[in-house]
């Protein structure tokens, strides 16, 4: 990411119960279960009103800049103040959302597994099963299985994917990647050739589907190299603001499809509810995705153990 | 493009009589008029059954590489073998061509037009209405007034959109653009601003569809930022083998699509006597395009013609 305001609460994949409401509220009452959203939807604007996007116009531009909609956070420490990350801020006890940025779910839902479809799981069982609408009987690679990945992995299986072939450079993933769909496995570190080579050979020319699920432009290449060019289908996922994708247009030219996935298109006040009915009628999974589960003054450690790979997500406890 | 085996007979946009037929073909007879097709359709092969690609796989690699299925073509001067341009060669009085390399159309159509549905016309048009999917009261942008780009138009048209915007840095080409449904003309030239940023004015934030019809990656990349970042659709048809396309990740990440278009989407043998037959019922423009006519021995006035802009196409009359 390019560099956010400073100083600054991070924290978007979070869950919790409504406190106080300010004036004019009206969707959310103290008491309620909520997932606060870095992507509002106001319900209003041409957007929210378009089947084709996500892309909620409402304060966009002073969420990104880590602030609310008059222009303030409302956190502050020593009488300084300090940013809100994406208009949330969820490593903290306490924040203030404006009302288009929380969803109320349902009063079962327990917080400590919901709180993974504030981001990172809805994003990537969005990306399969609304982004690029893979089909049933199709062939999909996902890259990286992180939770987002594995979440993409359970959208391909949910919308009935044939072969599901996930690829990590961890091969200690694979067993996990089992839980949520994945028929295969390619460790490109196992293989002379490059990844995508390797994928269009074990497919006959190249997937239906690829979901990039790393946020690497390299990643995002072989991505779409490892599709079928005869109609072959590559979302990007992961989220990258520094550095360009590089493509051969023919690679495009002949019949691929690239597309991206924002918050895996789901319109988020009206399907993070439905979503977390999803989980607890059990047609997703969550609590398979919590390998951890730390204090927050133990965050950091938090931090090491997923970019060591150890851990899928660590729900930290308030 | 990348170099191709030399010598070469250039040309695959032309229409003609079949002269002999030899053993074994049975889908046109002495004295069909045909148009040959660069790209074949087999109509056994797996892409030809699938829905999602026109990609034929029949002698793929051989016509790239300038020879027909047995490794020969069948064009020689001074006893040296003389190759042919993707299979066809339509530069020239005779060729010869493999049976799903050609296709049989309608008695009445006039060669010297319908030829130009062997490629740029058909391309065009396909990217706007097969590819791209234009929908009825959209706004679309196109790219780059020649042939394929004024085909572009006229799908955009035919498919109902509400603006279509046509962007050339040789603002002559704005008359002939009216004709084939342009609603506004944009040259490049006349801002300071980029031309993404320009038409993301004139459109509130973006395009629903851009057609590139130049085949230049600035071009390219252009397109892409012009298309509105909430659900808009970018169809490179302009064809480049030697750069590559760069992109920001977030320019897709957020909610745009890229496709491409191989000869406009369309299953060759079947839907070119469509297109053939359209014209006769004018349902589309052909003798438009035909801005000039010259003999075989001018062929380079033509080229001059057409890299200077003032042409559209000059037909070749053998």
């Amino acid at each position: 990411m390019k560099p956010r305001p400073f100083p600054l609460v991070l924290g978007h994949e979070g869950a919790g119960v409504v406190e106080s409401v300010g004036p004019g509220v009206t969707k959310v009452s103290i008491g309620d279960k909520v997932i606060p959203l870095f992507l509002p939807q106001c319900g209003q604007c041409e957007r929210c009103q378009s089947p084709k996007t996500n892309l909620c116009t409402k304060n966009w531009e002073k969420t990104q800049q880590g602030v609310l909609a008059d222009g303030t956070s409302r956190i502050t420490c020593k009488n300084q103040q300090v940013h809100q990350f994406i208009g949330i801020s969820t490593f903290s006890e306490y924040t203030v959302v404006p009302e288009d940025n929380v969803t109320k779910i349902h009063p079962d839902a327990p917080l400590d597994r919901v709180c993974l479809l504030g981001c990172g799981v809805s994003t990537g069982y969005g990306a399969a099963v609304n982004t690029g609408k893979v089909e049933s009987g199709s062939t999909c690679a996902v890259f990286g299985l992180g939770a987002v990945g594995l979440a993409a992995v359970m959208g391909c299986k949910a919308a009935g994917a044939s072969r599901i072939i996930a690829v990590d450079i961890n091969s200690d993933k694979f067993e996990i990647g089992k839980t949520f769909g994945a028929t295969e496995f390619v460790n490109p570190k196992d293989h002379s050739k490059s990844i995508q080579e390797v994928l269009r050979e074990l497919t006959n020319g190249g997937v239906d589907y690829a979901l990039e699920c790393v946020g690497d432009v390299a990643v995002m290449r072989a991505a779409v190299e490892a599709c079928s060019p005869a109609g072959g289908v590559c979302v990007i996922v992961g989220w990258i603001e520094v550095e360009e994708l590089s493509l051969a247009p023919l690679d495009i030219l002949l019949g691929r499809t690239l597309k991206g996935t924002y918050f895996g298109g789901w319109k988020s006040v009206e399907a993070v509810p439905r979503l977390v009915q999803d989980y607890l009628s059990r047609k997703i999974l969550l609590d398979e995705f919590v390998t951890h589960r730390l204090a927050l003054d133990q965050i950091n450690q938090a931090f090491d153990l997923i970019m060591s790979g150890k851990s899928i997500r660590t729900v930290i406890e308030m």
